[in-house]
């Protein structure tokens, strides 16, 4: 669970917390949870792992309404986390380390995500979510390495 | 080539053109032209496609160099970009149609791309890239869409 917060600057606290708020509603699969952690406005984007790009507060929400729809249960234990904070922007960088059960299946890995939040009057808010799937380490040989 | 710029807010002229100069040196594939569009900081980061995440400027700029070594020529078809600009911090969404030659191997593929920018005395520079492969919509119904 290493945590790096360099460089030292403002918010770190206040912008964990907001990032442990979001995985905490995923966990939940709360939708009411989940509209709380994000900014409510039209240039909110998300990235789901092997998704498109959604943007905007109606499809970002739709997107989680769908994902939520089909996850039995599933848990996140965060690691490699690293805050940036930048006057009113902070970015996080987190290894998911995710296990989740759908149609009855348990699965487990490792997604990686970068989360961008914004300091609104209501606090730091999500304005900005992309996961993706990793390779586990022995698997380093893979081609799409190379893409970009 | 759709471009998002809302909300309008200062520097996305300048943000594009630092996403471009990006873009442009990982097409040269110049070590010197991407070590130009970085900010040389121990705080950044970068996900490769399908690679762990990756932190400080030495370990980034060893990354390219790795990857600049097997990629034989690439180019970069850029669409629905999305530039937000908050004060000194910029955030930008991107689907980079890729085409590319490795092993003598052409491949084409799409790739979501987050990239994060920094305003600095020497222009807007990289700080964060995360890139993952995106399914082609046909393959919408993919499992891993339920991950995350």
């Amino acid at each position: 669970m290493g945590t790096r917060t360099e460089p030292p600057e403002g918010d770190q606290p206040e912008v964990l917390q907001a990032n442990e708020a979001f995985y905490k509603s995923f966990e939940n699969l709360d939708m009411e949870e989940m509209k709380a952690v994000w900014h409510k406005s039209h240039y909110i984007t998300c990235i789901h792992p092997g998704w498109q790009i959604i943007s905007g507060w109606d499809n970002v929400m739709v997107s989680w309404k769908s994902i939520f729809k089909v996850t039995e249960w599933i848990r996140f234990l965060l690691s490699d986390i690293q805050v940036v904070v930048r006057g009113g922007t902070a970015w996080v960088t987190v290894v998911e380390n995710v296990s989740m059960q759908v149609d009855g299946k348990i699965t487990s890995g490792r997604v990686l995500a970068t989360n961008i939040y914004e300091r609104t009057q209501n606090g730091w808010l999500l304005v900005h979510h992309h996961a993706s799937g990793s390779e586990p380490p022995e698997a380093e040989g893979g081609k799409e390495m190379t893409v970009n």
